[in-house]
Formats: structure tokens, C-alpha cells, sequence
């Protein structure tokens, strides 16, 4: 619902479809129903559509040469009225279409009436939000792109130092931290293809399907599709006044963006956290309490966790807004604006505001180290040695198991304890098993395709700038 | 995510946390992280509770009384300077506490840095929503007892009003209209409900949690509760601040609520097609179209029953942000309040449609007498009729069940069958069963508590009303 | 969907409406649309359902004393066939309530086709699934209770035992542990209080609405509500057979209370990783790994905190079902089911663990403590000192502020400063200030209703217990 | 959670971690925390997965060729048993990978035990769940054409067959049943292109990943993708453990699907419910009610569009167990098979309805017929006739609303109108706008891509027709 007053009662002669009407419409109601309070956002979108229609109009004969010249004039100065803050947006008008073709016609006169020939609002606002999303993909994709620069950088940067590698929270086995940044690119990859992949379906051409059925004048579909940088229009007119399948799909994208985001974010508070300790994020991305004068707040990766359910809120206002609707539009879709716009400025301000902070993330190797040593890391490497040394690995898993056992107990790693107590528990034991209990040894055994060892980092990160460069 | 501006990058000496600090904060992450542009909202509320705080503080002895008068005296300048749009609101200042705050220091000097004592922004603003959202529940239970009244007097107009009642929008029983709207009626009681519920919860004072362990102050916490008029002060401090079960709750009420109000929109939209045509719906509720001369189209049940999913997405909204977050106060909480606040909003601008449409309902009782006629709708009644001959239920459906594949073959009703062809379905049927096969005689014979016949709708009404009086 | 195969394609002379119909339902679609795979759950209520109606049948004159008793024989004999296992479930019947009313016609031949006089499988299955409902609330009432009593005996317990309070998982200032159980405590106060709230709603009589519009029999539903234990019988019979309110209302309690659940959860994870080490959970509620030998790993509290997911997904669900629904039942409402069931599983087995885990919780004081000692916890307690001392908040937040940057420079607490440093940042800092600088000062400090103070928990835990034995 | 009861307290020497332990785990922990309930669906896939990777341990020399042979004869007689039903699934070895590892020890002694060697339970699951969903997802591929097929051939079919097109459910203007049906199928398109696109990212190998680092074992992951038809190996290690996008995915695709086919519902079910009449669906797929015999419910259709929310739910349910997962696998994520299942199983039982049903749609063209003349369909024709005669369109659409009210009033459509009545609207009007007022004139007045006119239908569906051929 827009806040927007309407000073005075609305006339209905005002209105684009005044005619068949017997009483003014109910001064709440106008402003209930109206969307310019936020579908204003979309002049830019809507001017250039209406240009690209009356290009088309004319070369079809519809209009003359001078009566498109008169519109596309006018159309440019309303443009620049609205870009200098000089425009009166009126709720009587109800949408940013009517507000234009309004106002064009105030200056142009009747000519501006003829713009309207052969679309609908209908037609005219689906067209109108595919070019705003598709302009809008092509900044998040370059954001996407940076922030994955950054990673690959911080990677290759930390590719050699280790931390603890969780599962269940719980200590697993050693990592690099160049590996586990390298984890959050992958997801970003996979979320870089899905933008791509919505693309190809947003950027499709509703117009001409005018109210739902197409129209009567002669207009050539694939002379604006060309103008407005569409890769085609659409098939069948009912569909593409009724489809909102593109903003959902980019929700569906955007949830799963966020959902790595909160996952990166979830690791980052744990990160600066004085039990972990395993960060520093420079001051100007954190803030302080009004109370408490020591404290330094990751307040950045915490409103992005928060951000993601705002997302996925969006996500099922518009799947539960399409349900078991009829064909073919329904006013029900004005409805879909404000989550689609809402959830490109949350994924916009996120992707901007981790593409700043990750190049400036600290490690702090020393207490990564020292975590890594804890918690029987290297426990998986011991029984491991025993496989190649001919046991069976579940066999080896108990013997591990009961040494690790005996370590909680005595409050010793596995690398702490004598030769002779390890071969208490095994007698295939023998002193070269202390190469394998240690941290550089662990990971650097690990050196397959997506292992941890700090040559396949490397390898990786080579491998994702180049196709991070041609993508 | 706030899109203010702010003109210059903001100093730190300027936040009330910044002596810890050792770079200013990003200018983006500065935009990025306040709130003011949303929680300027809350700021009557804020002032309130800040009045409250200075008084008991000074009860306590912890301010003068001196001092209290001047912050009071300062707070209500400041209140006047918001309410006169002279007050200019600071990104660089977060929020809207800070924003008061700083403005009252500026005004009154340095006592005004004595009104913080004893309290932090994190039960300041869980103090502030819970103030808030017991005012809009007040106008919000208002808005819903005029509906409900609404519907009554529709209800009982309409009493004696065949329709036909849909199971699977197939015709089942002939209904009255009445007893239909009485149908939304009851929806809206157990709204009611669950919203009084709701405001014991909300209607818990945070105040003196400070930042999540209590204070060091001697506070008296009983006196800020009455003040405020909640009914009792919270019982833990680390919950007072990380609680955001009132919010969630009364998104949970919003959804039901707009998922009652989205049937009666099908509902309302399917009666005013042309296939139905069974109400008017005044033009003052309708618009029309860009193209279609000829069009009015039902917006307002439309546009209501689009806005379900915008609430169901803020409840899920603040459900994924509440998942798994640790005590006490954290970052993400921040979020909680435009889905809140949208919500709030969103129910009522619904209702307040609702309630001024639903009075100007005009029924079509000679169209919705024809529908009921049609579709068999009295066949259960000859079923009951031949089981007080004494037929088994179940025999009975089967006799009719043929009878009435006969009339769809033949396109005839029951009611215009001979005596002769229904008696070759069962014997027993003898001339009295067309008493049974009329509309009236069907509503009239449903009449127990929660029937459709019209005296038990002229009685539900009455009881209704005197509940509605008392609630 | 069920899985249920029919052995053979089933006869249409078996459905209780086939007499209408020309051809039998495709063998696919008999499958995809029966319930009885998922609603038999529902037996025990439906029999104890048909009982109550067929008495107040009797009672009213539409069956012989006779024929009642003939069929509570029978129902009752039915109950033993299912509970010994030896009933043969058929997809042909569809669901239940005709399994069980065909087989009841089997044993005690045409009387059994005289129960369903006066009532539906529309309201038959919403009086069902209510007396259903009921049962597990109290059900799940009694094991909220058993949690949160040992969360008080847990929270007694470590009254005194101080650990560091967490904002944005930064260490804010020190709590006792007993009071941080406590705020956990509290969250499922309010989870009972809207569970009998739900259950109030749920106890409300549907059955007598029949299929939609009531029945022309002289049904007693006052009677029959008391025969099931309902508060009363429901207003009105188009709201009562399409109504699931109650299903929603109590997956929106299972929805905080999950939310709640997680985020005990994800404390408890964090508790027992290595890097904070604040608890033991005994290893019968934990696992291993199959090729780690050294991990014990969390697995409640993970899994709990997974399944907060699935209980969301299913309120949606629920939602989503019932938007834009005509009245009154539509086929739509037997999704009702499966998602509710699902929740009062979640629910309960996850409310059983919780209760079973929580006394067994040790807590490790030690490491505790030393956490606390850590992050200038003790910051707020210098600035509250100075502000005794006379000096406004604000100024006294910024000079604790320069202290801790000092701190964080040198590695040192403020404890560990002499006070020729301390007074560096303020002259008015005096020998005294090392008191307020200590835990068991801080947290004793807090000494009011919902403070964190030793005496403070003691107290709660006692108006707790009261409360929790007269609830 | 699964029922499963375990009939006596499990030892933890049974399972394949129990070393490390010192209790067994609690019986109903046991019951609580395992998967075997629900992920045995995936023993084909586990025991393919398992063969694929013995093959490549033999071939890398970590296992002998006897004791692949030993191991890959073992599998084969398990997955024998399985399919036999002898298999006995255990609770205490927690789920299908253990349970399947047991039995195969129990077969082929010691060599069964070497079979986990370079492989955990982690990358395990994740590859099974990725070999079910890859076949799932071409066997929904399937069902999907399936349905465009038949849609494709009804459209041709009905063609010509005109009926009224809505636009906020009321009368817009005459489209062609056939064109209305391919909006149905445009739909569908983007859905199978979702499909696929999901289908690239499903087909990623993560076996290698093991626990979460990688493994120490010389293995080759390319030679056990290329066995298992994966396009390649995962790149990153942990992100292959912990990544569930694909999942996520499918479910939006789904979620999708859903819509569409609850809005093919929405209008079936208007167009089989009296008002409307508009088409016939056979009796197969219908039901009767058991209380009134007349009733011929559309099940199917109510059905689907019911189990839309189900599905919405499963993907929330999933967003919601990952976000703020840090990395790499933890317990929660067991959570993510049963709606991932339960979706699967949704979207393939409701296309095999539609599937089936829809070639069994008949259309009723007069009652179509009848429906489009109502309402002033071809009121935008008379618009668009004026703006040919010269007039401006905005000033056209205002003479028809006005020549519509005049209608409304006289209960006349503009067809039925005088010449003479016509002209008192616009001196422009002549003898020939009687042929755009007729129906047939409308329709094929729309010839343009996307356009209703019949000539366009058939284009549409040869086109249409190509492309399934070729997808």
C-alpha cells in the first residue's frame, strides 16, 4: 500500500477508463489500488518501451513520421522532467504508465493519445519490469564477479594456511583457508550460472499481447523486440500477461544467494568471536554498542544472515501470489513489484557490501594453528596409515577410536602421545607414523582434484580466473 | 536497506560507540547498516518510553529532579520538531534513538547523556516495537469489529436469500446468503481472538533488560511498567532482548487473517463474473481498464487477496531470521521490523477496504435463486427423505444417486421429474416428496444451532451481535 | 500421495456414491486421490466420533435403541480388527471413515448403512482431525512441562556458575549460567500459554454442519459435544466443515516453539565445538563418524535445529492450501493432513529429546569462567562506576571506550591495568574501581527483577516452579 | 522422524564409530537421529555408487581386482536381498550406507570392510542423493512432454472453438480455446527448461570430497564420475559435502510447476462448475460425495492445486535448513531427503493426472460461445475501428466506455445496438462496424505472433510441435 495522499478527491474524468463509470472511485480505494508510489521506479523502463512501441508504430504505418517525432520528443522531456525532480506523480493516475501518457499528452497534445494504440497496461508493464530486472541482473553479475575475484585473491594469499576443518562444529580434519574460501566460491559459481540462466528467460517480449489477446493493428513484434534488446518475443499473449514466472525464478536465484551468504556470514561471526579468534575485520565494516564500550560488532555478516529470510519471504509472497490464479491478468499482480524490487536492492547492498569487506579480511594464522592441533585432527590420517600398513579401514577406525579415546581421557593429541602407547593400540605401529600426525602432512596428503592440499588450491584458483574471465 | 544518503563520509566521533575505534565507518556500510530511514517510524514511541525512563530514574534517585525536567521538557521539543518536519534525521546516527538522543544533548546539553543511564538500545527498541504494535493492535481489533458488524447487517438483510452452497464449486445444498456471510463471520471472531491473545504477549515491558544482564542501577522496574501501561515488567533480561515472539505472533494472526479475507475475495470475485453475477460491488470499489472500454473489474477483493502472500512472506520473513540465532541481541534482529511494520500496514489497509465495501454489497437474489435451482441441490434432500420412509442412509444416496444420472441424461432437475419417474427409482416416494425438493423447503428443514435455515441465521445474528457489544 | 497399490481395478459399486456415475475412477487417479494411506492415523477418533453420533441419534429418535446399540458393538469391534492388525486397508474406500464404515456394514449388515444419517465425511473428518489435535496438545503440554522443569533444576543449579553473556556473539558482559537457561526457560512459557490458546480454538464441535448447510435431521449437537468432550458446538455449518484455522494456528506454535528449540540448538553446538567448551553432553545422545574416529558430534541439537525447517515448510504449506479457497469443503482440504501429522510428530520427538537431554547437561564452570574473564566484559561495570562518580553516560561510555582500545593494544583486561593506567583515561577512577571490575561484582550488580544477580535466578526459579505446577 | 522401534537397546559395537564411545546411545535418541526410515529409497543408487567406487579403488591399486570381485559379487546379492524383501533394515546402523555395509561384511567378511576406504558417509549420500534426483529428474522430463503432447493436440483440436477471454475474471475479449490452452503449454516450456538447466548442476560428482578435505588415497575421480555418468568431478571438497543447491533448485523448479498446474486447476475447476459449464472431464477422474448424491466433484484438479502449497513448503523447508550453515556438513542436513523426496513424488503423481487427463477434456463450444458474447467482449474492437476511422485512442476508449454504460443500462451488447444508437456515441461510425463486433471478426483481427486468431494457433502448435520433437 502506498502512504501517498491524494489532496483531493480524484475525478474519475481523469482516468483512462472514466467512460463507462457512474460515480467516482472511493478516495481510500484510489489510493489503495495505486502503485506509482512504487512503480514510479520504473519510468526509465517505461519510456524506453514506449519509445521502441511508437519506432515500431510508425514504421508500420500506424503513426505518422511526425507524429512519433512529436511523441519521442515528448517522451524525452518528461523524462527529464521526472530525472529533475520537477514531476508531479498523481495517485489518481494510478500506475507510472498512466502518470506518463498523462503528462506526455499535456504537452504534446492529442498526439500523445495515439501512443496507447495497439498495447495495454498489461502488456506494457510486463514488458516494462523484464527490461528493469534485466538491467538489474547485469549489476548484480558484475558484483557476483567481484566478490568472487576477491575470494579467489584472498584464497591464493592463504592457500597454505591451516585451520581447523569442522564438521558438526565439531574439529574434523585440517584445512587451508585458501580450501574452505575457495568452498564459498563454488557457491557463488552455481549462483553466477543461475542468474545467467534467468536471464535468457527474463529477457523475452510480452509486448503486443496488448490486453491478453494481441491486437487488431498490424505491429511487428520482432521490430521491437530488436530495439529493446530482446532476444525474441513471446509466443502466446495470454501467457505473457499473466507470467510472472521470471520474478520468481530471480527470487529462487536470489534465495539461494543469500542462503550462501548466511552461511559465509554464519562463519565470519563464529571467525571474530573471542573463542575462535581466527579474524580480524577492519573497524569501518563493524560498529560499537550504545553500552557497552568494548565491543566491536561484525554488525555486516550479521544483517546479511538476517537479510536471507527477508528473501525467501519474497520468494513465497510471489509463489503464493501466482497460485491458482486464472488466466489472464488479474489485479492480484500488482503484487509483484515491491518483493522483486525489495529483494534486488537486498541482493545488490549484500553482494556490495561482502565485494568491499572480504579483500580486507585478516587471517590470524597463528590461532587457526593452534585450533587445528586440537581435537584429534589428524585422527583420519592415523587410521589411513594403518589401511596402507594392510588393515581393513573399519577395522583401523576402531583402533583409532579407542586411542582417541584414551587421549580425551588423558587430555593428549594423538601426536603427543609415545610410540609405545600408539602401539598399545596397534602393533603395525612404527615411528614413521609421526609424519603423517601432522598438520602440513594431513593436508598436503590430501592432493587430488577438489583436496585440500595447498598445490590443488592453487591449481584451482588458476583455473577459476580463467573462467571467471571468460564467464 | 535504507536508501538515504549520507553527504559526507560520517565522522565516528559523531556515534556513541566510537572511542573504541580506530577507522571511521565505511560510508556505504554506514547506509548499509542504519535504520533510521525505517525506524523513524517508531519515534512517538521512543519519546514515550524515554519519558518514562527519565521519571523513574529520577523516583530512584538516579537523576535529579531537576534533571528530569529538563530531559522531559527537551523530549517534547524534540517530539514537536518531528511532528513539524523540521527535525533532521542522521544516517551517521544509526537509528532513531541516537537521532533523539543526539538532538536532546544538542538541545538541553549535557544532561541530556544522563538519559541513557541504566538502559542500552536493546531494550530501548524492544520497548519501543512492543508500544507500537499494542497501538496498532487497538486499531486493528477496531477496524475488525466494524467488519464484523458489517456483516451482520448484511447478514440479517439477507437472511431469507436463496443461493446455491458450493462443495468442489459444484452445486450441493441450496444455502441462504445470510448464513454464508455469517461463514466469514466466524472466521473473523476467531481473529479476534487470536489478536487479544496475541496483545497479552506483546503487552510485556523489556525496559531495564539494558544490554542483555540487567543494570547496576537500582531501577524499579514496576514503576516504568505502569507508567507505560504494560501490564508487567519481562521476567529475564536475556530474553527481553533477543524476544521476537510478539512480532511473529502477530504476523501469524496477519496471514490467517488475510487468508480469511483472501477466500472472501474468491469469493467475491467469482460472484461478480458474468458466469455468476450473484452481487454488485459499487463502482467507487472497482476500476477499469487502459484498453478495454467495457471493463470494471472487482480491484479491491483482487488486490486483497494478492496481498496474502505478502504477509505469509513476512511471516516466514521473520521465521528464518529468529532460526538459530544464539543469545542474546544480535544484528540480524535489525530486520525485524519492516516485515512488522508492512504487515501492520498491509492488514490494515485490508480491512479498512473491507469494512467500507462490505456494507455497499448489493445481493442479485433473482440470479442466485436460478443457480440454486440448478445442479441437483436438493437431492440430498429426497435422500433424506426416502430414510424417514425408512430407508437406509445408504441405500437412500444409491436410489438417488440414479435418479439423478436420469436427470442430467434427460437435463431435467428433480423438482421437474413426474411422481411416476421417481417413483421407478423407489417405490416409496409418494406425492409429499415435492415439498421436500423445493429451496425453501430445504433451507427451512436445516434448522438447528449452525443451519442454514433463516430463523437460525436471524438468531446467530443476534447472538453474534451481543458478543461483538461485550468483546 | 499414497502408495498403496489396488490389486485390481476397483468396482465403482464399492464407493459410497457411485450411483451417479457411468464409468469406474481410473485405477491411477483411485490411488492419487484416496487418503486412507495417511488418514487411517485417524481410527481411534473417528470410531469414538461415530459412537457419540450414533447415541445422539438414538437419543433423538432417528435410530432405535436397538440399532445404537447394534453398531457401538460393532464399531467396537471394528477397533479391535485395526488394533490386532488383522483390517484390510482399501485405496477403493478411500479413506477411513469408509473403510471403517463398510466394514461396520460388512459385520452387522444394513443397520451400519444407517450411521452416516445426519452427517458427512465433511464434518465427520474435521470432528476427526480436532479430537485428534487434542489429544496431542495434551500430549505435547505434559512434555513442554518435563522440559521445563528440568531447565529450572538445571538452571537452579548453576545459579552462581558465570560465563560470558553474548551479544553478536561477542563478549558483552558476564551472566550466570542459571540465568541464561532461564531466558530459554521463559521462551517456552509463552509457547504453552499459545498452545492452550490453539487448544481452545481446536475444541469446538464441526460435526452436525453435514456436508455443508446442516442436516434435516433433529440432531442434538449439544449432546453430542458433550458426549466428545467439546466446549461447544460451532456457530455456523459452512465455516465448520472448510474451517482448518486450527491447524494453522497450532503449526504456527510449532513453529516458534521450533524456532526456539534451534536456537537452544545451536547454542548447545557451539558449546560443545572445541573453541568454546562450555558443556558436556553425555555420549548417549551423540554419534560418531564413520571414518573420523576421534568425532562425537552434537547430533540432537543439529538435528532439531534441521527439522525448525521442516515445521516452517509445513505452516506455509497450510497456508498456501487454504488461500483463496471458496467455501465451503473443497477436495484442496485433504492436504490438511499429512503436514499436521508431520508437525505433531516433529514436535513431539523433539520436545522427548530436549527433555531428555537437558538434565544431563554438565556444565564446564571452569572454562566458563575464563571466557568471561576475557573481551573487557567487565567494560559497562567501569562506565556504570564512573557515572556514580558523577559523570554523564555518554562521557563516561567514551573514556571506558579509549581504555579498552588501550586494553586491546596492550593485550591486557581492564583488571589487569594498575590504576595509574586506569586513571590516565579519568582522574575521578579511585582504589575502588577494582571491585566493580570483577564477575561475581558484575553479575551481583544486577540485581533486579530479570537481572542476572545469583539471588535474582534463585528467585525466578521459584515463581517458576509455582507457576509451572499450577499451569 | 521415522517410527521404526528398535526392539532392544542397541550396542554401540554395532556401529561404525563406536570406539571413542563410552555409553551406548539412547534407545529413542537412536530411533530419533536415524534416516534408514526414509533414505533406503536411495539402496540402488548407494549400491551403484558403491560398485563404481570399488571399480576405481581396484584400479588405482587400493584394492586388489579379487577383492573388487569379492566386493562388487557382495553388492549384487544385497541389492538381491533388498529387492526380494529378505533385506532387514536396522535402526541401530542408522541408515541405508551402514546398513548395506553391514550386510555386506556379514556376506564377504574382512573385504567388506575396505570397501569405505578414500570415502565417507558425507560424500557418500551426497553422490546417492545426486544419482536418484538425476534419474528422477529424466523421468519427470518424461511425464512433462507427455502432458505438452497432449495439450499441443487439444489446442489444434479447438482451434477454432471460440470462448470469452478474462482479465480479472471478467469478460475481456473473445479468445480462442485453443490459444488459451497453448498459454498452458507456454508455461510448460519454461518449466522443462528449468528442468534441464537444474539437471547440469544435479549431474556433479562429489565422491572424492570425503569427509569434508579430501582423502590421502591415490583415487581418480574422473574414471568414477565417467562410470557413474556424472559430467565431471566436483571442484572443491568441502562445498561437495555441504552443498545441497541442487535440491534447493529442483524444489523451485517444482514449486513452479505447481503454479502452473494449480492455475490450470483454478480454471478446470471453474470451467466443469455449473456458472461456467465450459468443458466435460470424464467420470475416471472425478469422485461423488457421500452425502449428496448428485454431486461429480473435479478431485483431480482440487487435488493438484492443493498440493502446491505442499511443495512451496518443501522448498522453504530446505532454504530453511541451510541458511547460516557454516561449512562443511552437519547433522541438520539429514533433513534434507524427505521433501526432497515428497516433492519428487508430487510433481511426477500430479503430471502422470494431468497427463492422463487432459486429452479427455471435451470442450462444450456453445456454452463458450454464449459466455463470449456477454459482457461487451468486442468493445476494444469497436475502440480499435474508431482509431482506424482517425480518432485518437484515448478519446475512442472513451466513446465506447460511455457507448457501454448506455448498454450496461438497456442490457443490450454493442452488437445488438442500432446503427443509429451507435452513431449517437461517434458520427464516425457506418454500416461496417457491425464485422468487428462479430466474434469471429475479433479473433481473427489478432493475427500476429502471440495472437488468438486461429491461423496463429496452428502455427503455433506446428512450431510447438518441432520443438518438443527436438528438446
Amino acid at each position: 500500500m502506498t502512504d501517498n495522499k491524494s489532496p483531493e478527491q480524484a475525478s474519475n474524468s481523469e482516468k483512462p477508463w472514466g467512460g463507462r463509470f457512474t460515480e467516482p472511485t472511493d478516495a481510500f480505494v484510489e489510493r489503495f489500488t495505486a502503485s506509482v508510489g512504487f512503480d514510479q521506479r520504473l519510468y526509465h523502463h517505461d519510456i524506453t518501451g514506449s519509445i521502441a512501441h511508437a519506432t515500431m508504430l510508425a514504421a508500420v504505418g500506424v503513426l505518422t513520421n511526425e507524429e512519433r517525432d512529436t511523441i519521442l520528443e515528448g517522451l524525452k522531456a518528461v523524462k527529464a522532467d521526472i530525472e529533475a525532480g520537477t514531476f508531479q506523480w498523481s495517485v489518481s493516475l494510478e500506475d507510472v504508465h498512466m502518470n506518463i501518457e498523462a503528462r506526455l499528452t499535456d504537452r504534446i497534445g492529442v498526439t500523445g493519445k495515439k501512443l496507447h494504440t495497439g498495447r495495454s497496461r498489461n502488456d506494457q508493464v510486463a514488458t516494462d519490469i523484464r527490461l528493469y530486472l534485466r538491467d538489474e541482473i547485469d549489476v548484480i553479475a558484475e558484483e557476483l564477479k567481484r566478490l568472487q575475484a576477491g575470494l579467489l585473491n584472498l584464497a591464493e594469499r592463504e592457500a597454505d594456511t591451516i585451520m581447523p576443518g569442522f564438521t558438526h562444529l565439531q574439529t574434523a580434519q585440517p584445512v587451508t583457508f585458501g580450501h574452505h574460501l575457495l568452498a564459498w566460491y563454488e557457491m557463488l559459481v552455481r549462483d553466477g550460472e543461475r542468474l545467467q540462466d534467468c536471464r535468457k528467460r527474463v529477457n523475452v517480449m510480452p509486448l503486443g499481447a496488448a490486453a491478453l489477446a494481441g491486437t487488431t493493428y498490424p505491429i511487428d513484434r520482432a521490430m521491437t523486440a530488436k530495439l529493446l534488446g530482446f532476444d525474441r518475443a513471446s509466443e502466446n499473449s495470454l501467457d505473457s500477461v499473466s507470467d510472472r514466472d521470471f520474478a520468481i525464478e530471480f527470487c529462487s536465484f536470489a534465495a539461494l544467494l543469500m542462503t550462501h551468504l548466511s552461511r559465509f556470514s554464519e562463519e565470519l561471526v563464529l571467525w571474530t568471536c573471542a573463542q575462535f579468534d581466527f579474524i580480524d575485520l577492519p573497524d569501518r565494516f563493524c560498529t560499537g554498542s550504545s553500552i557497552m564500550p568494548q565491543k566491536k560488532n561484525p554488525d555486516v555478516p550479521e544483517l546479511v544472515r538476517g537479510k536471507t529470510g527477508r528473501v525467501n519471504g519474497h520468494l513465497i509472497s510471489l509463489l503464493t501470489l501466482m497460485k491458482g490464479q486464472p488466466l489472464a491478468y488479474n489485479k492480484d499482480n500488482q503484487e509483484d513489484k515491491e518483493p522483486l524490487f525489495d529483494t534486488v536492492d537486498t541482493v545488490k547492498g549484500c553482494l556490495r557490501a561482502y565485494a568491499d569487506m572480504v579483500p580486507a579480511i585478516t587471517a590470524k594464522a597463528d590461532n587457526m594453528r593452534v585450533a587445528a592441533k586440537r581435537g584429534f585432527s589428524t585422527a583420519t590420517d592415523l587410521a589411513d596409515y594403518l589401511v596402507k600398513k594392510g588393515m581393513p579401514f573399519r577395522d583401523a577406525h576402531e583402533v583409532v577410536g579407542r586411542s582417541v579415546a584414551f587421549g580425551v581421557e588423558q587430555k593428549r593429541d594423538l601426536s603427543d602421545m609415545t610410540l609405545a602407547e600408539l602401539q598399545s593400540f596397534s602393533g603395525i605401529i612404527s615411528e614413521d607414523v609421526f609424519d603423517v600426525l601432522t598438520l602440513e602432512g594431513s593436508v598436503q596428503a590430501r592432493d587430488h582434484l577438489g583436496g585440500t592440499a595447498p598445490t590443488q588450491v592453487r591449481a584451482a584458483v588458476k583455473r577459476a580466473r580463467n573462467a571467471l574471465k571468460q564467464g
